[in-house]
């Protein structure tokens, strides 16, 4: 029973029914990545099938939540992909697709995040990051290490030089202490040149960063060993557990109430405290 | 003949002669709000008068270094203020104009720094901020009181919005990890509408917003008490004693070698030591 629930769960999941296809073909690609590399070190999902997939009640908002968290002896804590999807008062859509992955206290390397925030077809947030796990000024060979030889930089600067793409500031304070000092905050609005032009964007800007995002924080982080000694443990165990609790809070509790209501909110945050205080 | 060097180096110091007067006014201003407050809690400038000011062998590039230590029931770890002046190959000028404030233990409230670097009549970057002084993650407490409760978000917004001012993106990861959420890094460029706007950009936007900053961090930092618990205070020490190295090594040691040679480098980080590993 729980195999056939994460089964439909992931099917509804890897649907991606709203989005333009260079976008879903960009989840597609990220979540099998994930998948193929950390493969048997990933537990089935085990959120309750209404977890899994939401509605409001009137059916004009819907969501899926997929987590799956790593075997003992992984390093991966647990990996979350979503999407919501919710019809706008104004006859067009929300769409928010994302994926993270959260390493444990076996290491100290950098977690994966990519969110995706579609407010219409020509307006597009993108946040993608490696959010560090250590606190940086403290440690610069961490920034070296993970942020300099990696040249996540140079990948930065060539979606920041796409002329439809500003600086995205989130309104979040937390949330900009989370980041990583090359964490790309994009906002990218192709308005006069319409949808065709932001599905081109998708595909041929943000598709490989992405891509090659994914590829150094497993070859780096993800399946890579490093020393951590037993305070440092501590230290990340207290760090990464305040980290989870305050970004759920900001990134569902915030916009959850809104779209699904109160009801829903509560069923779903209970759902994933497991996963945000273990 | 202590007292002597300090009111020479300090009179060359508030000369401010290569720059605009907006520009000279904004960084009197500051100076003079800070000793007035500050007065009897800051020792005289001690730097030998050949750091206090110094040029290049061809007298093209000069500059002046005013430090002054806190005594020591005063929370007041050090305040630096200088500036840089070096005429360009291309026929202009660059000018640096700085002034940090340095708490010490005894408090774990942020540091305030301003910095302009005008690399043309009508080209200017902008560096203010109040640098954090703890892990932001692990204290969503600390976010509140001197970024929120501050508001010093809606100051970063009023210049964002000026149509000129572009955001400034430091090449160092390691200044991008130390200034705060709010910081206000900020690249101004009237090419278009000439010096003339640059000195209304400073003296109807800069010029206000930096005095509140200023203002904001004597009232609830520099004047304020707060209860920093014994471990607290030698975890302030390591985190001060590392970032005022780095942002030594960063700021001069990249600058100072190509525009003084090395031999006056030398000379000026050395006398800077005692304060940067204290």
């Amino acid at each position: 029973a729980c195999m056939e629930a994460h089964n439909q769960g992931r099917t509804k999941f890897m649907d991606f029914p709203y989005v333009s296809a260079p976008h879903r073909d960009l989840m597609l690609d990220l979540v099998s990545t994930l998948e193929n590399r950390l493969g048997s070190q990933l537990l089935p999902c085990t959120l309750p099938p209404d977890v899994q997939y939401y509605q409001n009640q009137t059916g004009t908002a819907s969501a899926t939540l997929h987590v799956r968290s790593g075997h003992k002896p992984s390093q991966i804590d647990f990996i979350l992909g979503s999407w919501i999807h919710s019809e706008l008062p104004t006859g067009g859509a929300l769409n928010i697709t994302s994926l993270s992955a959260y390493l444990n206290s076996s290491t100290d390397a950098p977690n994966f995040l990519i969110e995706l925030i579609q407010g219409s077809p020509t307006s597009l947030v993108l946040i993608l990051d490696l959010p560090p796990r250590k606190e940086l000024v403290l440690y610069p060979d961490y920034i070296q290490t993970f942020y300099e030889d990696t040249q996540l930089e140079t990948r930065r600067q060539v979606l920041e030089k796409i002329p439809e793409v500003v600086p995205y500031v989130s309104s979040s304070l937390y949330i900009r202490s989370l980041v990583s000092p090359t964490a790309i905050m994009a906002r990218i609005d192709t308005g006069a040149s319409g949808p065709g032009r932001m599905e081109e964007v998708v595909k041929s800007s943000i598709n490989p960063i992405a891509k090659e995002l994914l590829e150094i924080w497993l070859d780096r982080c993800a399946c890579e060993e490093r020393e951590v000694a037993e305070v440092e443990r501590a230290y990340l165990e207290k760090r990464d557990g305040l980290v989870k609790k305050k970004t759920i809070e900001i990134d569902l509790g915030m916009s959850l109430p809104r779209l699904f209501g109160q009801e829903v909110t509560d069923r779903i945050l209970e759902s994933l405290q497991e996963f945000f205080t273990a």
